[in-house]
């Protein structure tokens, strides 16, 4: 069988068990306190122009929860769009921290600046607005659930928008590393107030790096903690962020996945077949007949997006570790 | 310098990093679906007489927090000894789950059995208990944080007390490996409802093995999820622990850790120190006059328990990577 | 100004006045051990065929989160219309206890039943129904946030579903008065494992009697402390229930609000006026020209529903304090 | 039966009933916009002399859940002392909202600074602070638990503490009418951020007066509501408050007690019982032999704190509504 469903099938970059590997011995202080985790830092700050400080964690459902509890007011909701994964994939793990998830209908994925003002103009200008959540602020992950992508300019609109409101802008990033090179991680550092750079289907064993500005790090250097979050052996996470970001192994990884990912659309475009969503990442949503479908499954596994009556929409992952050949067999089979 | 502040100071042992890179390549389903993750829980079952199912969690706070979370209805609180890790280190884990921790004064930072039926008992023949808390589980770690050691009969204590008011009881291995063989794994399996097995403080990179009573499979299930203790690459975990379960490695490296122990502290009392707490495990706890301390820190970095007029309570941590040569230094400089 | 825009505008109806003269130099134990709470009981339970339970609790929004928050597991989520005043009209009550509230689209402000049964079903067979909140527990109204009322057929649906996916009921009873007569608490008492009678809407000071069954005994007499439920002088919900319910004063208040509601919408719609949603208790949701609006401002103060382009729509809400004089001015005014 | 077992025996001051009479047709915007409310707010400012603002709550356990969820961070604490009634007799209430409570050992029920001192020096000072929850707030109740009182000294200095901590003051009044005069509500305002008047034991049906710093304006306005403290009908909060405090009936009603209580107390050692705590408001701890227990018993219902061998230690209280002769009967018994 070979596997498209997801990004994160493998274990990690060679170079990862490397380092391990060489670090193996050395003592090192606990909590992130180790010089790994500092030069990890330090190598991903180069990337950012404004003052912001890093820390890091073991996944992405619990850098979520984390970050809105931390932001938040206990009557406060975050506001995402319909299909955003902590709305429908957390299992209410930001409910569970007492907040509502506020969801805006969304295109292509990707929330729309006029609803997200509208939203924020109703509940301020609503004199029964003390009934209601207030919407605190936004959620939107880059790239989307759907591998689109926000651009410049929305990313712009929406960063206005949260700053006309003075609500924060937190973008989740877990599969950052396959954006397009010219709106990637200095784009989000330039419009969040705080986002993550994902590890976990980026190539690593685990591993997501926050970002954040400074005003939160004394709230985070606590709640990190309180949520369970503060690795004993930081070096784990440390160790990886270094090795990916030294150098520019991350972006390369990521920018082969997305190279393979478009051919990949285009060809399966010239095959006839509908693609359901723009594909500018490392995810491709195919319209697929049934019976296509069903002779696919005898070779390969896929997600599932939904279900129609003649069709059926899967999800397409390519991954820092998709070989060539694999899209080869996949392309032949179509 | 040479630390003996903690068990969590190195990488991880070879067998381990041999064990990624073997496995590397190989496509495996997610979260905890991996064919490590199903061969790790056989070879944990295999200690295991009571059909207990098992769940890995990447740490021992989350683990906590996830178990207390997971049995406790919003007006119940979990009874602790005063010293418990969830009582005083984990910066309100437990609570912000929204349940008191109920502190019961300990000796040598184990609970007393009496204290504890007397708890229950005050609460249930209370005529005003829905005023207060209802202690609905207990928790313990076992060794405890001062190092010591609950005997088989102490354990069966606590156990038929739990069971009498139909309580169950949580138990915290996070240094299980450290135990004496004859009260170990699978004592703590037989009285325990609810246990876990430490790998992060016992030559892991990273992770717990949860082990419990299938009735606990549903809820488990999903909590696991809600609380951000699903990890999608779950083989990081598996891997892990079939490495050091299948065969003896996990028991053989804390078994040596422990016999150093047991002679490092024998040598400080022939020297004349003072140990404030009985040693069973991998933990020493020393009391050290000030001037020497001072000396001592010229070379050596320790935990500080307390500090009292002249001395220094000082804790000395032995782990599964503690060299023979290390602790001779460390003999000497006595 | 006439007020016609909620029906908490006055005081409570006369006699419940009376009964606290009568009874106020009697010494009472309190928590709701009071004689009177005894005997609201007693009256109430004149009204089940079922073992049911009762508990007095100060308001709805309070009731609404303790029920749910008692009813459910930290990873799960309550049902509710999108249009449910648990979803947008309790600045996030639900979710400040952890749970969320699921949104289905409702028809008249009705959940409807195919939908319901889809829901739980989709995540019931989902393979990764873990990454979901699962869908608990059911609340609705009746009558609901528009005066809409379920037909008995309607709820015997709902309960069916609820019961083949063994899900509880939860029934918002806060304008129950108002209600028709054959299709009114009897009734919710037989589709519902637990509801309330709305006091502060239907002519109490304060107050909403939840009723409930004898399952969750055990669970409200402590939620109801943790919640901040518990009142210290129980006596005061007791006596206005009991003197509502030892005749049938409570169901004659709000047949005559009732009553007037029918024959003002009659007149409204024989005026030519639009009726935005099926009147059967005591709202009504008319479309009113903008023009119209302005001026029947001068004299009157009603809820606003929303804004069209050329209408208002504004919410009319007769209450059991509503005199037939002030119902005729409002006639003459449209 | 004699009840003296607490101070919510009766309905409300005849004051009180007469207010809602006069006052019940008149029609009145909900949530606490009615006319009362606004009065009743006038007359309680006329105390202060700072810019505080004021709400009203519908109880005790509901105002600290409240007060404590709106000014703390997820992972902080507030500190009580052992016998504080958010520590014992809440249900954990507090918890429930996501927070620890920090019990500090007291002395006759109060908080001893130096303690207090102590307890934030060494979290600020600690190197691993952020491994345990910020002790961030300070709970106290004036009179406390065991009826005593912090003499305006103590107030000065925990205040001088908290400002030095930059922690802000709670406190607890829900018999402050039963304080010396010289030492009550003028004297809680200037050292508190913010405190509640009570009103369930001191006369009212129900309702606590929450008075605060314009900081939390925001806050509380939205928390109330999530709460569940938002009362539909404010009037009846505000009506019993206006009544109260439009002349001084709320202190006179206390003084009357405070002077029963202070005669009673002086008699009862005169007689050669023991009293267990300094008398100062409206409680007196005594210590009673089980033999003259028994005899009591058979007319007179106390609060027991706690047995001991030979003797019982009641608790006495007197109220508002106690009149002479009740004593006078007690007197005689004893």
């Amino acid at each position: 069988m070979i596997y498209f469903n997801c990004d994160y099938l493998e274990g990690a970059h060679p170079r990862i068990l490397e380092a391990f590997e060489k670090t193996n011995g050395i003592q090192q202080p606990g909590y992130g306190e180790d010089e790994y985790s500092q030069k990890a830092i330090e190598a991903i700050k180069k990337h950012l122009k404004k003052d912001q400080r890093v820390k890091f964690i073991h996944g992405g459902t619990a850098t979520n929860a984390l970050v809105i509890a931390t932001l938040l007011k206990p009557y406060e909701g975050v506001v995402s769009v319909d299909s955003g994964h902590i709305n429908v994939h957390e299992t209410g793990a930001v409910e569970a921290t007492g907040h509502k998830v506020i969801s805006l209908k969304g295109k292509d994925g990707k929330i729309q600046s006029r609803d997200l003002d509208q939203l924020f103009r109703e509940h301020e200008e609503s004199p029964t607005r003390i009934h209601e959540v207030r919407p605190a602020m936004v959620y939107l992950s880059q790239p989307t659930e759907y591998g689109t992508v926000y651009t410049g300019e929305e990313l712009d609109e929406i960063r206005k928008i949260c700053q006309y409101w003075d609500r924060p802008l937190f973008i989740d990033g877990a599969r950052l590393a396959y954006l397009p090179r010219d709106n990637s991680l200095e784009k989000i550092a330039e419009v969040a107030d705080i986002f993550y750079i994902g590890g976990t289907k980026c190539g690593f064993l685990l591993g997501e790096a926050l970002v954040y500005n400074k005003i939160y790090e004394e709230d985070l250097s606590y709640m990190i903690k309180t949520m369970g979050c503060l690795m004993a052996k930081g070096r784990v996470l440390g160790i990886q962020f270094f090795e990916m970001f030294k150098d520019n192994l991350y972006f390369e990884l990521g920018q082969k996945a997305r190279q393979q990912t478009l051919e990949l659309a285009e060809d399966i475009q010239e095959k006839g077949y509908t693609i359901e969503m723009p594909v500018d990442a490392n995810l491709i949503f195919m319209r697929c007949p049934l019976e296509k479908y069903e002779e696919l499954q005898q070779q390969f596994v896929f997600d599932v997006d939904r279900r129609e009556k003649d069709d059926i929409i899967i999800r397409i992952a390519i991954s820092w570790a998709t070989s060539d050949d694999t899209i080869l067999q996949l392309k032949k089979a179509l």
